[in-house]
């Protein structure tokens, strides 16, 4: 089995889901966690400046989304073909579309502002991105 | 061979990455292209509301991320294995980080302030990631 070093700040943020995915397979890894003081000296040892890295074996490769494609395709959960992936990229994909409308609520300081961000956010992002998830769910026929 | 039917705007945008992976595999498919003045009545038969989507044999797969992927796979361009495959993603998502900047530039009305995101954008921005790209196919030691 290969060496696994996975490199992420003390948090879940984007480095959860590869950690999750070392858990569901099984598979041991060294779970390297940068507290925040250490990474102004760290970050220029990284290939884009971000985090998270996964080390395989000594070779790296990086961008969460790569990392996570990347380990669920090598445990068995990125699809039984290239069309099941492409689909389950897809769902992924789909969830991006409301980070940064949930990120503009989040960074909101004034009270009366956020209310009306959140209840923007709720009518125009996630009902209508939720009504088309229960959709797609229905179509697919299978119950996931 | 499977029959490919792409549907987006008549723009470049999200859509010209999978026809051009159609055009070096030489592959047929419907060019299908949405006029803006229909898209208000098409909307709503999208998947998640956002083209492009591409159909094979009838089946969907919404996400130009996904679409591009996965003709990149059908078509020889996704890697030989998913090592390969997980460092052409990372490369394409490096390129992602640039993009918001680049949006902010482009619509910035007031000139002054135009100049000044242009060069923040240059500085902080694009030569930082190209000096990491650089550095990056400078490791990889085979010239690409």
């Amino acid at each position: 089995m290969p060496h696994y070093k996975l490199t992420y700040f003390n948090l879940y943020g984007r480095g959860e889901t590869a950690r999750i995915l070392f858990h569901l397979a099984g598979v041991p890894y060294d779970d390297v966690r940068i507290e925040m003081e250490e990474w102004a000296g760290k970050k220029s040892d990284t290939r884009w400046g971000f985090l998270p890295e996964l080390e395989v074996d000594g070779k790296k490769v990086a961008q969460s989304k790569a990392i996570n494609l990347y380990l669920a395709k090598q445990f068995g959960f990125g699809g039984k073909d290239e069309w099941e992936t492409a689909r389950i990229v897809e769902f992924l994909l789909a969830f991006d579309d409301i980070g940064p409308m949930l990120y503009n609520v989040y960074v909101e300081q004034d009270p009366s502002k956020k209310a009306e961000l959140t209840e923007l956010t709720i009518d125009r992002g996630l009902k209508p991105l939720y009504n088309r998830f229960e959709k797609s769910l229905e179509e697919n026929g299978n119950g996931y």
